[in-house]
Parts: structure tokens; C-alpha cells; sequence
């Protein structure tokens, strides 16, 4: 497993050179590299490396270290270090619709989501059953009527500190600014339209009044705007004025299952850059 | 070529029979059939019939007359024929993208759509060049600032009782009700995107504003309320964060080619039934 | 859930009118209409319709009878009803890759296959734990070396006369033909390369060895022929330089999935009707 | 325009280090950068950067060769620099189908493939008046049986020394090893299958009949094995039972159309690089 590294900074010459040398004093092999300019001439600059290089566990500090003092001051930018052995954290909130959790809980169990899984956390109770065999805490945080800065409070208690991303996996309550500001950690959603078409609710309703040839999903960061967050992967399936309702929500199910599982895989691998309301991602 | 039956009226049961059961007293071989209902229990019917026979020519008139009789008027709803040899005419408004026109004069040219092209109206004379080996008159109306009544005036006499049919191929100019009315024949546009997101001007621009990963084009009948007629058919294609808006534009001109194709393929086939806001393509 | 009718025969004018007609004297209401011809003259005709009735339970035995007299017969080709309750009885065999099952079953379970699970076959213990969560019986059959004719023996005990369809979920055994004849129900298998590229064993690896662009998965019912049978269902997903031959297995995964649920669900609605080597999938 | 530089050589720590330290020495900003391994321990290393200076033209003789002092002979791999002054020319071959020869030369038109349309060459006159407009010359030099040798005589003075690539744009003779070394330029073919399935003849007669469900196109490098040389770029579009040979070709030509032009594109922004029977597509 190789370790990652992450820069953005303002472009100019020389970055690449700076990053690249100093993996290459430090005896590392760089396996993988993407990155991204907004403008090559006073736009933003946006890197990803991965590198390989024995012992990397013991020295990573020291090495964090030497980099800031060599690279990363000087360029005057954010970077970050992600090891292979600080594995993420993930804890899915979800209410009564379970295939998008299922279908993250599935990929887990097989290997395919490079992950701790920490627990679900529900407002409703009837997904136990489903999510208990895979080994996680199943908890019913309820939000009844004027309830939820109880809730809020209450999923702050299980959650915050001890999970380094929370997925909303289908979860029908807005969580409030203050949640988001005192939880710390990136929140992804899943949208059931293709945004911006049809944010807010019943968008599958919407989509067959307006008959639109297209229906999808949108995987995005959450931030207090609603249905606004940086988009981080969509999709869609084509559908025809023969689907009624029923039938758009079962085909968009599978579209959702897809899109969430690529946009918290891509989370996980550190290839997801938030830019202003967009993402890059590596 | 097949004789073409359309039917839309109240559902009720022995629709298909009463329909074919006249086809079959009259000889003729039902080659392809599609219905639709929008609900079984007082819901709306369509239907969609393909046949052949000999002789179809010749006896036409009276086979219409002999339907209205003997099924269209017990039903109550709207029918007609189409008959192979009435062959559409088709006119294209264009403005200076030539990108969507030129998609539909080369299949209109290789056979593959079924219609006489009677020629292309611009309010710019750049693409009289590429147009005119196609062997096809190229009229310029133009549109300065308030000369637009005079210009639907203009491409009034061009067109009225001249086409069946007029389709925008990236005409940048808002047509009047009034013009509308007075033309009398189904206009199709295409739109630069995957509405209902980003109806209006610039949706390339604002798509890349908006951090989305799948940009689109969609075709629809033309009303009088702007980007909001009913949708004949879409399509998207994946981008990321490395396009810019340019790279949007020479994307999206390829998804607005091949959908607008469609589009009109299918109108002239006579697969497409306006259905309130949406359509039933069969 | 309406009843559906099935007709294969030799083309010729009549047969909507004649089967529309007689469903219309019944007093059903045709709600889905579909109809296929290899060739308007000479041809071979395949026709699907859905209808619905009040108290079609009770007369469905003498409705068959009332058919088979006054149009079945005359007609001369095969034709059957489905009836909503009677429900398919559908067994899954399996080996060590659990990915395809797990999605049968967890679709089954949310109400997505109109079917009877009976259980799971498969020649190795590994996936009892995530089947029996879903109550259903996991029965492994081991087939070493020399022992596959014992191991056909023991799952016609298992499976003859108590299931209407065999799925084969990554089942890595070749079946006999002597079984297939035993077995007596169709049996649909899926295979994880778009064929007929690339059959028998390792396709990913000669994918991956070919330098192809996309990598595919095909469902089909199984014959004698290894891989031959008529295709059901296709898809394909993008691949590129990048991946080995572990990540297009994991790629792979997924297309195998979706298409496999895919070409269930369609045999289950008695969607697809074999012509030959090929399917009609209405 | 960037300046680009591809190298490809044996992996080890350090190679991207020495070119991006390069670069920046040079004064160099770099754009655009990917890489592949094939295996970071002992496989091969491909790397393709984009960089913009000023008065690059002036100096970039010089450039290559301080690069090849510096890093390239002590690397000890194949590296080119490809400059934006030095545009490809393009030849086109083509039959009697237009249809993918128009889409490159409307391209072309457009500014979308940045080279130097040469001229096309065919072995039938039919094509002439198609052509033409475009302002290129257009060949004819007939294969009549027997005539092969004659007639790559007679391209290879009309080709050879004038053009960096020939595309076959469904050009239906095979050419001979010895004409393709007479060439000595790249050769892009399109194959109208999802190739390796349906290599050879008539693949849309073959598709039909063995049923599939997709039908593709695929653009590869020719070899003087025939339809095996290295893929770059392959796609599919949906088909059913209800597509004739005839629908199939019209469908196929299409997806022809987009893939050859993807294809000569890629290979013209230096993106393509072979790996042996494999491409790699930056």
C-alpha cells in the first residue's frame, strides 16, 4: 500500500520539480501522479502522489516533517500526508430505505471499501435485522416532532471523535450547521436527482411529471446549503414514459447504490479535492 | 414502407381489439404495435400500429373514412394515418453553431432520415457554404435589435404551408406565440442541457460553475414557455474537473448532435405523442 | 398483477385480431402489447400481452381451454398463460464468489424478484453464513475429482420437480447435458466477459492480455454448448491501461451483478422467449 | 499550445524527479503530467507531461538535446518531445461507406483534430463529390483483382513522406506487410466489432445471428495481423431482437463514427502509446 500525498497551492513553475525531488531524496518511488491547474497563469494548483518506499511507518513523522520545512513552507500551500495504515473511520447514517447502505456494507465485508466501519445510526429501528450480521452496532437515534437538537445531540455522542467520515446513506433529516460544525468531519449525501435538477424532495415524483428521458443520483460533500454541497460523482439510467413513479424509484435505487459506493471509495482512496463548490477528483 | 395507425383516447377495454379486428377485415398485417396507459382505471390510451398491404395507396381515402366509422367515432379520442407516401418536409433554423444542422443534412443525405429537407433559414450568413452543397436553398432572415417582428414575417412566407415540420438546430432566437401559431407545425429544439437543469442562456458555463460531472442536451417540442415544452429525448456524457468550459462546448456539441438526431428521427416516424407536458415515444 | 399470454407461431395477417379479440370477449383489458416478427412473409411470429380481469382465479383453467378452442388450435404455433399466482420457484447455484447470489437474494428480499427462493447450492461451504441470514436453506454438494456424477445425483434430490429456474450465481462447474435433460427448467447462467469474446475460463486475464477497452458480462440460458446458449442480457463498463487483471475482476463484479438481476427479473415476467440461438426480450 | 514529452523506459525510483527537475531548470511550467507502471518492481514506465515556456520554438532543438544529455541517455528509454508547431498531416483511406471518413473531415473543418487534412484516397470514385467541398484532393487508385501490388505501388507514392498517419475510415483491402513498412508511419483502423468477437468479415451479419445485445466498434493500430493490432479505443451501443442486419449497420455506423474519431484525436495530442498488443491512452 503506498502512501499519498496531497498539495494545492497557487500555480507557478517549479512544483512538481520541488514535490518529485524531494520523494526522490527520500529514497521513495513514485507510483502514481495526477494533478490539476484551474489556470496556469494565477490559477490553482491541485496534486496527488502516490509513492512506495520501505519503512515508511517508523520514519512518517520525521519525513511530514522535513517536507513542510523543505516543500511545503515554501510553497506556501495545504498538503497532507495520508498512510496506508491510518485507516479511515466511516459511520453511516440512514432511515428506512436500505439499499444504499446495504450496498456500502456489502462492499466492505468483501474488501472493496478500504475502511473501518464504525456503526449505523438510525432514526428508525427496522434496518437492524439487516445490518446487524455484518458485526456493527445498529443505533436508533429517533427524531420525533421538535426532537431533533436532542437527536443532533445524541448522534453527536456517538459519532463525534470517533469517525473520520459520516455517510448519509439514504438519511431523510437535515442535519443543522451547528451538527455539521461540532461533528468536524467530511459528510457525503446521496441525492436522488441528477443536481441540479430537482433538489429538495419527491424528486422522483418531479422528474415523471416533467418527463424527463433521464433519471439519476448525485454523491456530494454536505454543507449547510441544502442539496448544494461540492458534487463528487452522478450518474444516470434512462427511463421512458412507460415507468410510473414506483418504477423510476427502483431504477434510480441502483443508480444511488453506484454513485455513493464510487464517491466514498474515491474518499477513501484521498482522490477527492474540494475547490469552492466543485471536487477534483484524481 | 408500413401504413401507420395512431390512436389516443380515454382507456377503456376492447380498444386493441376493435382496432385490430377493423386491420384484420381490411387485410392488412399488423408489422409492429406499441400501447401505452397512463393508468388502466381512467387513465389515457395510446397506441401505435404498424401494417401493411397491398394496394394501401389507392384505397386510403376510404380506409380512413371506413375507420372514423367504424372505430375512431364509437372510441371518441384522436387517430390518424400516416401513409408512407406522404413524406414529411422538414426546414432547419440555424444560427452560427452549424454542428446540430450539419448531423441532420448528412443523415437526411446517406437515407437515413425519412423526409424532404426544403431548406435551411439562418439569421447569419456564415454557413451558406457548408449548406449549399447539400444542394438545398439557404435563406438569410436576419434579426437585428427590434427587427424581430419583421422577421418572423419574413420567415413566415419562407415557411408557412411550406414543411411539416421546422426543427432548431442551435437557432439562438426566442420565437413568438405568435409566430408559433401562425407557422402551425411542430417545431423541435435542442437545448445545451440536460433540463430541467440549467434552462436559458449559458448552461455550458454554469454547468462547469456548478461542479457537475455529467453534462447533457436535450430535444423537445417548442411552446411558447421557454425550455419547458415536452422532452422527445436526452442524453449526457461524462466530464470531469479537467474540462473547461470550452472543452464543456466541444463535448455537449456532440451530445446535442446525436440526441437532436434522434429527436427528429423518431417525429418522423411518427413514434412521438404528445402526452400534456410529456411525451410517449414509441 | 395482470395475467399474460405467450404466442410463437408462423406470421400471417390475423393473429392480434384473432387474440385481442377473444381476450376483449372474456371481458380483459389488454394493458401491455408487445409483438416481434423475423420476417412479415414467412416469418415466425412471438406476441406478449398482459391483461387484467376480475376473478381470473377462479376461471383462469377453463379460460385456457376457451383459448387453446377458439384460437390456439386454429393458430397452430405454442402458446401459454402466466398467471400472477403462480409463482416461479427459483433455486441459486453457486461456488466461492458470492458477489452474484448476494444481489439475487437481497433483491428478492426488498420485493424486487417476483419469485420463490428455494435455497442455495454450492459445491463449498464458504457462503453459508451470509445465506442463512436470508432463511434459506444452504445445501453444499462438493463435486471432487471423479465425483461430479454423484454431485448431479444428489442435486436432482435437491432441485428436481421443486423449482421452476436454476440460476448459476458463478457456479464454477460445467452441468451434463444429462442433467440439464433431468433437471427440466431453464437454467441461466452468467458469464463475466461480453461473449463471444473471450468464453471459457480467465476471461479478465485475456482481457487484460488483449488490451481491450471495455470488459463485459452475458447472461444466458444454458445449453450443451459451453457458453453458447441464446443471450438474455449484455453489458460493459470501461476499462484502460490502468487496471490489472484484479481490479477489471472487481469492475467485472459489478457488471455481472446487475446483469444477472437483470436477466432474472426479465424471465420472471416472462419477458424472454428463446428463437433459436437467440432471445426476443419484450 | 504546451509542449509535450513522452518517455517510456524501464521503472525505478527517480524518473519522475529527473524530468520534472528538468523542466523547471528549463524554465519550464508544467500543465498536464500522467504516468503507468506496469509493475513498480521491474515493469515498464510510461510517462507523458504537457508544459508551457516562452520561446520554446526558438530553443527546442537545443532543449531535446540537453535533454538527452541530462536525462534521457542516462535513463536509457525511448523519449520524443512533440512541439505544437509541428502539426501531423493525416491521409484518409476509405471505400465506399462515408460515414466515418465525413466525421473526421468535419471535424477537421471545425478545429476539433488539430492537424493537416493531406487528401483522401480511395479505391472507388464514389466519394468524390463528398469530398471535395472540403477542399482536399481525393485519389482514386482502383484494386481490381490481381491489382494489389500496382495499387499499393501507386499509394505509396501518393502517401509515403507526406503524411505522419493513415486512417483507414472503413477502407475494405487488406494492405500488406511490406506496403505498412514502406509506409512507416502509424495506421489507424476501424473495426465495425466489439473486437476480439467478430474479427473478419461481415461482424454485423454475425452479432445478428449469434443474438447479442451490444454491438461496438473499435479503433486499433494496424498490424500486419489482421484486426489484432493494439486497441485504442473501443465502444458499444444497445441493440435487441427487433434490429435487422440492415439497423444494425445504421447503429454500428455511429458508433464507428465516434470511436474512429476519439481514436485519431488521442493519437494526434501524443496521448496513445503502444505497450506491445496493448495501448496505453493518457
Amino acid at each position: 500500500m503506498p502512501g499519498r500525498l496531497l498539495v494545492a497551492c497557487d500555480d507557478r513553475p517549479g512544483i512538481v520539480a520541488a514535490v518529485a525531488g524531494f520523494l526522490h531524496r527520500e529514497g521513495a518511488n513514485i507510483t502514481d501522479s495526477s494533478q490539476h491547474s484551474t489556470d496556469p497563469h494565477g490559477g490553482r494548483f491541485f496534486m496527488r502522489m502516490e509513492f512506495v518506499r520501505d519503512g515508511l511507518q517508523e520514519d512518517a513523522a520525521d519525513l511530514e516533517a522535513r517536507f513542510g520545512e523543505q516543500v511545503g513552507e515554501p510553497l506556501g500551500g495545504d498538503w497532507r500526508f495520508a498512510w496506508p495504515w491510518q485507516v479511515k473511520r466511516v459511520a453511516i447514517l440512514v432511515s428506512r430505505y436500505e439499499h444504499c447502505a446495504m450496498e456500502l456494507l456489502w462492499r466492505w465485508r468483501r474488501g472493496e471499501l478500504p475502511c473501518e466501519m464504525v456503526g449505523v445510526v438510525s432514526n428508525h429501528p427496522e434496518l437492524r435485522e439487516q445490518v446487524e450480521p455484518f458485526g456493527l452496532p445498529y443505533e436508533v437515534v429517533p427524531t420525533p416532532p421538535g426532537g431533533k437538537p436532542a437527536a443532533e445531540r445524541r448522534m453527536l455522542e456517538l459519532l463525534a471523535g470517533r469517525c473520520d467520515l459520516v455517510v448519509l446513506a439514504r438519511y431523510m433529516q437535515i442535519l443543522s450547521g451547528a451538527f455539521l460544525d461540532a461533528l468536524a468531519v467530511p459528510v457525503i449525501n446521496i441525492h436522488h436527482s441528477f443536481l441540479p435538477a430537482f433538489p429538495g424532495a419527491e424528486p422522483y415524483r418531479r422528474a415523471r411529471d416533467r418527463g424527463v428521458k433521464l433519471i439519476g443520483a448525485t454523491a456530494h460533500y454536505v454543507t449547510e446549503e441544502l442539496d448544494d454541497g461540492p458534487i463528487i460523482e452522478q450518474d444516470v439510467e434512462r427511463v421512458s414514459h412507460a415507468e410510473d413513479v414506483g418504477a423510476l424509484e427502483r431504477i434510480g435505487a441502483d443508480v444511488e447504490r453506484w454513485v455513493l459506493a464510487r464517491a466514498v471509495l474515491w474518499h477513501l482512496q484521498d482522490r477527492v479535492v474540494v475547490d469552492g463548490r466543485r471536487t477534483v477528483v484524481f
